[in-house]
């Protein structure tokens, strides 16, 4: 199985349009030592022919035209883009759902919460409705297998909330509101793809420990780090987000992952990872980690 | 004025991510003379430091990457975008606004009715609540001009349609769904810009007469030209576009306009002018019409 990060970024990417933190300052003025990243998403294909997404990213117009597996290869209206798994109803996860309405046919699984959140009170969706069955939205139950053509994948539920736009989310089930992804390869070997991760239970770390790879939320470096260009922001742990460093962190949590592939994905634009120079950059490597980038391949 | 076009695409920009139309497939394949259009999209400053948009486009977050007037100028959350005027409710007019749910406060202007087609039943939206006024939505009258710091605008009314996902569109003033908007600068020099033009009255001519520069829908060259790649495609007039060809088309019925500088925008993947080398690209030019591109300035 083919896997491609064609994001790697959280929600904004990096730069961010409206951010004057250390890191967009310096990229901006060339003086930053790394690249730049657009928001989370991942694509991946058994056969190199028919690719399914992970999330649906706001940058999704840009990230399928830099990849050109993903063009049509005939004429007329066409994609080898079949279907969609949603992670979590967050407008960065699913904006890019929209990007995809001309006319193409698309398979999307999210958990029933998911899709109500997303959904219910929605005007934008009813754009689909002008094509009978444009969008084919399975709902899956967290926990269980589901076999499609040639991979199977499972959501995890993760602790988590539906977002605060959502109409009466506490009508939905909160066990559906923020999933891990698990894709397993016809070889089966397991991806583990986890952009919010709140905290690693003991049953999620044997998970993980049979999985080949693992792309593990790397939103920030710190706890306060968001504060320190917004006085009023949140913690990392109060929106959904385990920090990457310190002794509560997932660097620590998944130390003993020895033998798994382990990548930060979804880094957000003021984490000091992104800058090469860092010593957080190095601490991350040195830890056996790696980061991951727009545009990375990856096999199972 | 400044005034920078940072998307000249239509819908989908060019190249368009299902598309394998013959514009489309050369420009993947390097055999294209000409370049990519990412959606349309406006930026004008009379001072250069504060910036308004005209629509927000999907493809904002990249437009404004792309565009170092429109970056942070300190350290923290801040931007140089004070405000947006929209011409219309289609979701590439305004999917952008979610692009900027930031932590920004930023003015927006419409009709009435735009508004109203835009957020009713849109819980998309309710992502701006998080922040007491981040957007102070303006709702004016077509016809009547509004006074900014700096300059003034006018919506002209068009004859068009609320797209077919708004609640209730029957419910809302159908002068009121589609707008051209005129910018009048600071020296009394005025802008037309019609991304969506479905005819020209004899009063719309007169006010086009009066201007420096229009910027005129150039979606399509032909009436027929979306059928050729969609058999089940509607014609341009079905869906409010005149076409920039033939005795009906905007070229013949802007012919006397030869004190103004005009510039086709809002171009269609399909359209042949996009390919400097056709026919097409050389007739609108030898007509006295500029082919807008992503990053031309204009200055009024």
């Amino acid at each position: 199985m083919r896997v491609r990060i064609l994001g790697s970024g959280a929600g904004g990417g990096f730069p961010q349009w409206n951010c004057g933190c250390s890191n967009c300052r310096r990229y901006r003025s060339g003086l930053f030592r790394g690249s730049a990243r657009s928001q989370a998403q991942l694509a991946f294909s058994e056969d190199g022919e028919d690719w399914y997404l992970l999330n649906a990213s706001p940058d999704l117009r840009y990230q399928i035209e830099s990849t050109p597996e993903l063009h049509p290869r005939a004429p007329g209206r066409n994609s080898p883009i079949r279907g969609v798994i949603l992670s979590g109803a967050d407008v960065d996860l699913c904006l890019g759902l929209l990007l995809l309405r001309e006319w193409h046919r698309l398979e999307v699984y999210s958990t029933a919460g998911v899709r109500a959140a997303i959904t219910n009170g929605n005007c934008f969706f009813r754009v689909f409705e002008r094509m009978t069955g444009q969008l084919r939205w399975e709902c899956v139950e967290p926990g269980s297998a589901h076999s499609l053509d040639s991979f199977s994948f499972r959501l995890l539920s993760m602790p988590g909330k539906y977002p605060a736009w959502a109409i009466d989310p506490s009508d939905l089930r909160p066990d559906q509101a923020v999933s891990g992804i698990l894709i397993e390869s016809r070889s089966h070997q397991t991806l583990a793809f986890l952009p919010g991760l709140p905290c690693i239970s003991p049953d999620l770390l044997n998970v993980l420990a049979s999985c080949v790879i693992v792309l593990v939320d790397g939103t920030f470096w710190s706890e306060d780090e968001l504060i320190e260009i917004e006085p009023n922001a949140r913690r990392a742990s109060e929106i959904g987000h385990m920090p990457v460093s310190g002794p509560n962190g997932s660097m620590a949590a998944l130390s003993s992952l020895t033998g798994t592939r382990r990548i930060y994905i979804h880094i957000n634009n003021t984490n000091p990872i992104l800058d090469e120079s860092s010593s957080q950059h190095r601490a991350v490597r040195e830890a056996g980690w790696e980061v991951a980038y727009d545009g990375m391949e990856l096999a199972l």
